[in-house]
């Protein structure tokens, strides 16, 4: 198989419908495309000049250190490290890698700037070296499907948005036969390392893989980066997964043009999901830079133990108030994983799943008999066509499929039937319409912002430097990111000082807890001290389309700033 | 009512539910926003020396010049005039003037601006004048509900999307009750002109408001302007409606996003359904900007007579060949007027609404038997989502609301059972996942492109020369797109022109004809040339965000340039 620009690809797949993958040609480039492809890329200081490693003390786990230090006997207990001037360079410049690169699960713009910063800092600091890009994920590993990764190759990459170089997948790493195949690719490239670009499951992964290269004195050494527009995946060490900022952008974009659409034409209430169903970090960040009448943020759902009615309400709530100050329209901002971080909800799915397996529905409606009191008066409570659904479409097992509801147009129906009741009881005067959006595939892959462009190179190249000076365990760190980029700090952290463990099927496995909002941390509270004013008054803020030259340019998203401590 | 800023508003309005506007609040914009404020518009040359007014020969009609000179006998047959340099001003700067500025219809990028550069105008060249802002559409010109338009109160609003400053409506001034009152309003101010930024019928609407002023000896001239993000108003002598260059790149920024996740991701079928309900213009030049693998254009379909099974086999066609080729993804555009072009189903729209007014629907479906044969089929063909849609959702007058079908989701539940079928013969071997987009409200309102910004700026300013000089009944033209914004020409047209007339309900009505795609137009025979193409090889095009600085910032829109010759 060629690919387009006559690179040769590796293939030791045995599958005969192997992904064909023509490559970019930069020939059919918008002129923004092609612009991006030489916007220059500084990197912090420390990694312009000679530097050495400097360890910090020994490290030890986010939670059950004595369970993880079982799990990692080789890993446990190293030290995370930062990069540090020095005299001369401590690493030698002789060395030959061979370096091997995986994107695992879901896109996220920056992708191919982290591969570019690992192969530039390997063409020029270990000149001669080799470059491996795993096809389709962690199977690309485990069937050693790769493709040498050259100049020519990476360049039509540079600052684009998408996977695409090699692309992705969401396989896992996890028997012992996948690590034994995993063994075999490594032994067969003799790699002397691999970077593992993903979330916090594939930088699990990525770190039982370091510890069983290590506990079979397999030389290849694992460093992870991390990736994820949900935002989830953070720590003091990690303050943040590449992605978030870019798309949040994208979406805000968007929320803004519909502000200012519901302003113009004054008879819209626009309900809009947005992408992140574990976390809402993005619909927080959202709601910071454009400043809706309405936010739902799923950690306080669940916090406040909330129902869907009082969801409903609160929204209804808000829309009473507006009308009465003559405001028939509005933008409300819904996390995609809503619904998960309602209990009644839980709880009724869970009945459905064991009446749908097990018993005869009539249609006469006897069955909902077998539903417990509450979850039988929030069935009822949803609209029609969403308990047709929850009833009708189920996944593969049988099961009803939550991730195909469409919560924006759910709570639309629902809040509508209440102010049709609070019409009828003299307490709503105003006209309601509702307007549904889902945002979500648009965010995923557009171009990266300047941070993203700048932080994943810098990801990128730090990987690179970690494997130079012969660590594993440890994933990417690139901190002070509300200094200049001059100023960022680099170095690894140890990924088993991120972990706990989770109790699994009578097993304990280890998990990089995903960072969820936090009620208490300043963006929340930023959020919480503003969300009255943008319930009545109209405070819209447009932030427009992401731009790469001139004002704003380089801004760094709020969530990222506050965290910081620096004013958003 | 006072706005935020400060500048009352004379509301002579006997309803007690004014519509509150809050106006803009420059100081919570984002940085984008404020960098907007100021950006330099530079005027076409013939608008920064001294000009005068060359008229050219009198004009006729678009069709049925007979009638449209009796349904405008004081009006048809005026000449187009163009601005040409002239030794010394040609106009009394010392000219006082009274303009009133209404928004009609739609959203479009750049209406704001259309109203600085007319307030600029009077400003620099007939200083001492007043400029109107009637609010919220024609129906502020009928109740005289207005608001004096300052320096203060414009400068928020410049270069920002949306029509909030003044809002637009949807009514029509049409009865002789209504032109009674537009007269009311136009002495009582003083009038000297009036300004109407509108579509197709809102300028129509303009031209028989000059003509009832000029044949009631009301000083009162009338000058329109075009807008629309449809496209579908232009001709020879008015090359582009506003508002088309700024929503087409924004969801051509959004398309170019989903195609490389697409790609990416190589497992989803992204089916795009993009506003624009009476032509395709959007459409088509979305696809031009992007290259997707299918793109269905109206007035193809409605020319070559096509049915719905038509547009399904073909798309389902392109998906087989790419299964061969080993791709199972693509991204998919369709216009949203999609099914207004389909003969059949117009047919089976009529006669569905016959039998909902006069016939017992049956749950047995022996109803159906009342249908005639052909659209029974094509009934029986449709999802049965949509039959209950059709069957359910009707409008207040009980006829079926064609409008609320989403083509998108039609159209992907039509390949899949197609596809089903194709499999069990043998003859598709990939897997489908389809996705579903409406592309919509984020485009209308977006910040206008900096294409957009400054022909806007100059259409209001050309409104502001020609009201200036003594015209009425022509619409604001600016033209030579293609060169520099020095070397753009500016003048105005002729509205009856531009007209034909509809025989409605026994009577002839004047309409400028809707430009449709011409399917033997530049702009389609270039997609026309490229689209077998990009059906089966890769060659999307992310065009990315707008940008208002740097590479692309002052790009035109495909169409527009192969319409003028240029090359695209």
């Amino acid at each position: 198989m060629a690919f387009s620009n006559g690179v040769n690809v590796q293939n030791n797949s045995t599958s005969g419908s192997a992904k064909a993958n023509p490559g970019r040609l930069a020939s059919v480039y918008s002129e923004v495309q092609t612009s991006r492809l030489n916007h220059p890329l500084p990197l912090p200081s420390i990694l312009t000049k000679p530097f050495k490693l400097q360890d910090g003390p020994p490290s030890s786990a986010a939670g059950n250190p004595d369970e993880i230090a079982k799990l990692f006997p080789n890993l446990f207990g190293q030290p995370s490290t930062l990069l540090v001037s020095s005299e001369n360079r401590a690493l030698r410049s002789d060395q030959k890698l061979k370096i091997g690169v995986v994107l695992s699960g879901g896109q996220a713009p920056g992708g191919h700037n982290v591969i570019s910063g690992i192969f530039d800092y390997m063409q020029g600091l270990t000149s001669g070296s080799t470059l491996y890009g795993f096809k389709g994920g962690p199977a690309g590993i485990m069937k050693c499907k790769y493709v040498e990764l050259t100049s020519d190759f990476i360049y039509p990459y540079r600052n684009q948005g998408g996977f695409d170089m090699i692309c992705s997948g969401r396989d896992k790493i996890e028997t012992p036969e996948q690590f034994k195949q995993a063994e075999e690719t490594s032994l067969k490239l003799e790699l002397d390392g691999l970077v593992v670009i993903g979330g916090d499951d594939s930088n699990t992964n990525a770190c039982l893989l370091a510890e069983n290269f290590r506990a079979k004195n397999i030389k290849t050494q694992v460093i992870g980066c991390p990736k994820t527009i949900d935002g989830d995946l953070k720590s003091k060490e990690v303050p943040a997964s590449f992605g978030f900022d870019t798309a949040c952008k994208i979406y805000a974009e968007m929320i803004g043009n519909v502000m200012t659409d519901a302003r113009s034409t004054g008879k819209y209430y626009h309900f809009v999901r947005l992408m992140g169903r574990a976390a809402s970090h993005i619909t927080l960040e959202c709601a910071l830079q454009t400043h809706p009448n309405v936010t739902i943020i799923g950690e306080e759902v669940a916090a406040k133990k909330q129902t869907l009615k009082n969801v409903t309400d609160h929204i209804t709530d808000v829309i009473c108030k507006r009308a009465e100050l003559g405001y028939n329209y509005g933008v409300i901002l819904i996390p995609e994983g809503l619904i998960d971080f309602i209990p009644e909800v839980q709880q009724l799915i869970a009945e459905l799943n064991e009446i749908l397996a097990n018993d005869i529905v009539d249609e006469g409606g006897l069955w909902k008999q077998k539903l417990q009191h509450q979850s039988r008066l929030l069935f009822e409570f949803l609209p029609q066509a969403i308990q047709e659904q929850l009833m009708l479409e189920r996944d593969p097992h049988g099961n009803v499929q939550v991730a195909k509801i469409e919560t924006e147009k759910m709570l639309i129906s629902m809040v509508e039937t209440e102010l049709e009741k609070r019409k009828l009881e003299g307490k709503y005067v105003g006209q309601f319409k509702g307007q549904s959006h889902f945002f979500g595939y648009e965010g995923r892959c557009g171009l990266p912002s300047n941070f993203d462009s700048m932080y994943c190179y810098a990801l990128g190249y730090a990987a690179g430097a970690l494997l130079h000076a012969g660590k594993t365990g440890l994933i990417s760190s690139v901190g002070n990111l509300a200094a200049p980029v001059d100023e960022w700090t680099v170095g690894g952290t140890a990924l088993t000082s991120l972990m706990d463990v989770e109790r699994r099927k009578g097993k304990f496995k280890p998990v990089i807890k995903k960072a969820m909002v936090e009620l208490e941390g300043a963006p929340f509270q930023k959020f919480v001290s503003m969300r009255d004013e943008w319930a009545l008054k109209n405070r819209y803020i447009s932030p427009g389309p992401i731009q790469f030259y001139g004002p704003a340019s380089n801004d760094i998203n709020h969530t990222l700033l506050l965290e910081l401590g620096a004013q958003a």
